[in-house]
């Protein structure tokens, strides 16, 4: 596939734009990569993307496709190349698709929640919420890799996509609470999982680096404080 | 499918819940349905659902699927019997997801709001909010169906499913509002469809009566009332 057939419009720092990068580079697909402002919305993301006006898009020839989890499903659908990144089983995709939605709607929500509270007592509490989260993550882990190496069994698939995306703002909101949240004594398989997942060339190129997000966060901290 | 080896874990009144049956029913899949009771689980539900111990539940053999669009997704992929619910082209699944989430996280939710708000001017802007909405599926119809009788073409498919169990509760706001919220002047192919779908045997069979809603809506807003 042409590079021109494919673009994503998104933002480095957005880990939901990570997924359809790591989809994509799973599917060994090329495509451009454009970097949208949220302060500044450009024309190509309205006119791609006008219900919710929100990145990532994925354009593909005349199509778009938005919403990250959808883009992660269509690009696993449409593109033919490269390993699947679903699973094979109705009920096996069932349980990713379950997972996935408690991660987006529970789970990582609260991490950016705790990452920008300085109430200690709220801290406390968001830790404790995403630790039982995280058992419940384990249990998911144990259950879907069937005791191979990834959720999608012996190579990256949908779930490892998904809680993949959600590894580097984890790291940096460990950074910023002085607090391990993928807790190994939790956690021992997600644990190794994260490490595995992180030492993959694919995921490398993708994922932003840690100290260009902690940059980023301290922007946005100063930010936050500025405007209230 | 034997009856014994598909239950549904719901309650009558629930869209959500009507989403599996009507599912179920398009795959002429015979099932249980267990009736459940929100304000007192039991111990079935916190067995099948411990995560978000929430209706509607499948239980297929010994596994169980939660969510509603999860499950009509499951049903689509794991029974082979009867027409194909999910479209066959990858770009129209994706589209039938995105508008799913649209419906489920945006207008659909609205809806209920609205029934149980008693603030003339909130109750305006929600109006106006759910027929700009309203205008936006009108579109979205016209796209996916490509001129046949569903969103799904020439039968009743996934976003058939979706949005159409929305219609039951929709015609109780209208009720109580006294506005009429599918509006044929704003969006006539979809007030076409609603019709459509409601005299379809197999959804008659499934969605719950418009007047025993309204009884169920008065108990609610006592309940409501009488905790305030």
């Amino acid at each position: 596939m042409a590079a021109s057939d494919v673009k994503v419009l998104g933002m480095w720092s957005c880990p939901y734009v990570n997924r359809a990068q790591l989809a994509l580079s799973i599917k060994s697909t090329e495509y451009e990569f454009i970097e949208e402002n949220t302060l500044q919305k450009s024309d190509k993301l309205l006119k791609y993307n006008p219900v919710h006006k929100k990145i990532p898009v994925l354009i593909h020839g005349d199509k778009s496709v938005c919403e990250s989890c959808i883009i992660v499903e269509y690009i696993a659908d449409a593109f033919a190349t490269g390993p699947r990144i679903l699973p094979s089983d109705a009920y096996d995709r069932a349980l990713a698709r379950f997972w996935t939605a408690y991660i987006d709607d529970k789970w990582y929500p609260l991490v950016k929640v705790l990452r920008q509270s300085d109430d200690e007592e709220e801290r406390k509490s968001l830790v404790q919420k995403l630790s039982e989260g995280l058992i419940l993550l384990e249990e998911a882990f144990i259950g879907c890799s069937k005791g191979m190496a990834y959720f999608g069994g012996d190579s990256i698939g949908y779930l490892d996509i998904i809680l993949g995306s959600c590894l580097a703002w984890l790291r940096v909101t460990e950074k910023v609470v002085g607090v391990e949240l993928m807790d190994p004594t939790k956690a021992p398989q997600l644990a190794k999982w994260a490490e595995r997942l992180c030492s993959d060339d694919r995921v490398k190129a993708v994922f932003p680096s840690i100290d260009r997000l902690m940059e980023l966060h301290e922007l946005i901290q100063a930010f936050l404080k500025s405007s209230k």
